[in-house]
């Protein structure tokens, strides 16, 4: 009985929770991972507490996107997109890049992940807020290194960014082909 | 304010949430999950609101575990894990393989996931609850098809699962390596 109650408890709990975030997207992007500046900072914990969207493999060692790609966003911005098609403002995606390790698995030859390299960060921004290098496009954009999580590296989104997301242009600049989570 | 306010209130229903969830871990699994009989189902909404453990390539469209693999268990078993190194009860794996799909991209010829194929899963049980031939080893272990998600198509764990997990037999059946989310 006690646990049951644990449970129904647990559950309205969520249900609010999930509801309070979907409703505060925005609000708790740009109070917190996004400065009054717009300076843009690395979250934490997304690979526990994020939904995770889709995984890239990029095997060849000299390609410029080389490493195992894994992309993550709030619960409430894929839900959202899963809702309406599109990116909520105050969406956040992370790309967290790490090298590409190899054997021979009971499977077959297998690819996994191993350290981490770099995370790239992509924030809606439907408002425009910002005259910024960083942002542009209706995005924020953003490169964290793993010896200095602290730091946006990247020297402008036009340099380090969007280039490789030329492609991408009509799905807003992301390449959602590799994320059946948002279907 | 309000939304300050509604923030504060997200955050406390969310802490109350995880709190009930990690401590009731195996009343939820085996009152929802795993039928009175041991029968066990296809958890819902996993890529929604699980942890994404990592993921595994097996590229040779001949190896027995050819696809694109992504690993996920609830956000309570992944902090229990995180704090004490072991899989408590309740803890269930789900292992969804998805077809390769591969194209050049900007950042190199890359790898990712298609149509999803099967699901393998896993449930952690210490307690030694069921005489099945789906239980063994102190998981129970199941597969399902995405032509028929209600139905587990395993013959047994020791024909269709435990083969492939032997080398994993020291790290409690499962191959930790590729899951960096538990460290």
């Amino acid at each position: 009985m006690k646990s049951l109650l644990r449970s129904m408890l647990a559950a309205m709990l969520l249900a609010n929770a999930g509801y309070l975030m979907a409703d505060s997207l925005a609000d708790e992007t740009y109070g917190t991972l996004v400065a009054a500046d717009g300076t843009i900072s690395l979250p934490d914990g997304f690979r526990q507490r994020w939904t995770h969207l889709g995984s890239w493999v990029v095997a060849d060692s000299s390609a410029p996107g080389a490493g195992f790609h894994d992309v993550y966003t709030q619960p409430g911005a894929a839900q959202a997109y899963r809702a309406n098609g599109e990116f909520a403002d105050g969406t956040v995606l992370v790309k967290e890049i790490r090298a590409l390790e190899t054997g021979e698995k009971t499977t077959g030859m297998a690819q996994w992940a191993g350290e981490t390299a770099v995370w790239f960060v992509m924030v809606r921004d439907t408002q425009g807020r910002f005259d910024s290098p960083h942002w542009g496009e209706g995005w924020g954009w953003a490169l964290f290194e793993a010896k200095d999580p602290a730091t946006n590296v990247s020297k402008s989104f036009e340099e380090t960014c969007k280039g490789c997301h030329v492609p991408a242009q009509p799905s807003n600049w992301v390449f959602v082909e590799g994320y059946p989570t948002l279907k």
